[in-house]
């Protein structure tokens, strides 16, 4: 059988194949069924991490979806919470477009609990607060973690598990990772052994709405 | 690695194995880490087709899925479209439960297109018409086709296929079956095909949703 390719945007600028490769390689190990092609965005070495940053970024992330698209990619995933693009892309182009965040709220509202949800900027992706709507509980941000670099050290693991820990005792029955960089250090995984409730990945969500959505 | 086990519960009363084990069969295919039980409710030989057979259903579904936890399962899934006790055993079970009606409406959300749902009843589901909110562009039912059975037949697949275009003519650029019967006869497959949107089939989704979930 024929894979089905999927363009995978990661909206920081590298040159190192391993970390563009990251998110694209977990999600074929999810679904070997995916041939996954991973490309960046130019001339932001630091990513995304504020509203200029986020501005700057959706044409260029527009661009790459088009660009992926005429070279006869079934889907594009834009691997970020923050969604940049994704509402433009999924207008502009006629392939389904599927972002990080959208794809994680939209997995946690199958099950109409209260959701935390954990990332490392202070306000929750609009587009994951418009889809959680009254389901959203409680967020929060671990404390002195601003980037997934700090998220490594064991003090951001335990400043991770103290957020998740407070999320819980706001109500929340599920949480949900705001940020695709917890994905690849297992924070999900690590949440879940510590708070005993469900924990939704933003990576393993995306990489389950492509192959829900191709069918 | 041991297997995660599902408690799939089927809404029509039957005796026959494999009709029972359907839906439960298509979701170990998706996900072979998944050990799938199925049961089905008693007394309700048709299944679920109005709101009165929807109400009788309720406090038997509710008390299957307790069953399921108690004999320790890591998830229920309620496939029907319909998400009957889905709300009530959420709330009362701490393992989580999934509705294919919320799994199939929540997958569809992902791309923020317009959605058009099709199904077997009048009404689209309440669970679905909530989750998709703004984004329901229409809904359809196949002409002359009141059960699955129907679907089965040459007429029932182009009523089928009729509908799906009607959808498409409407707005929809994406479809969702509101209906797990049309999974087990590859209803999403034929629309696809014939129409040339994204199809959500409600067993894919349902599978999908307790993988992303379950973690």
């Amino acid at each position: 059988m024929t894979k089905q390719r999927i363009g995978l945007i990661r909206v920081l600028t590298t040159a190192d194949e391993k970390l563009l490769n990251l998110h694209g390689e977990l999600v074929m190990q999810y679904f070997p069924c995916f041939d996954v092609v991973s490309r960046c965005i130019p001339d932001q070495p630091e990513g995304i991490h504020d509203a200029e940053t986020e501005r700057i970024a959706v044409p260029k992330v527009l661009a790459l979806a088009q660009e992926m698209e005429r070279e006869g990619m079934d889907a594009v995933i834009v691997s970020c919470a923050g969604d940049p693009a994704v509402e433009e892309a999924s207008r502009s182009l006629r392939i389904p477009v599927i972002g990080a965040g959208r794809a994680a709220a939209s997995a946690a509202l199958v099950t109409g609990l209260p959701v935390g949800v954990l990332g490392i900027t202070k306000v929750v992706p609009e587009a994951m607060s418009r889809i959680l709507g009254k389901n959203l509980a409680a967020d929060a941000v671990p404390e002195g973690v601003e980037s997934t670099l700090d998220l490594m050290k064991p003090e951001g693991i335990q400043a991770l598990v103290a957020a998740g820990r407070f999320l819980a005792g706001r109500g929340a029955r599920m949480l949900v990772l705001a940020c695709t960089g917890m994905s690849t250090i297992g924070a999900a995984g690590i949440l879940r052994e510590k708070t005993g409730i469900p924990v939704i990945d933003p990576v393993r969500a995306q990489a389950a709405a492509a192959w829900t959505v191709l069918g």
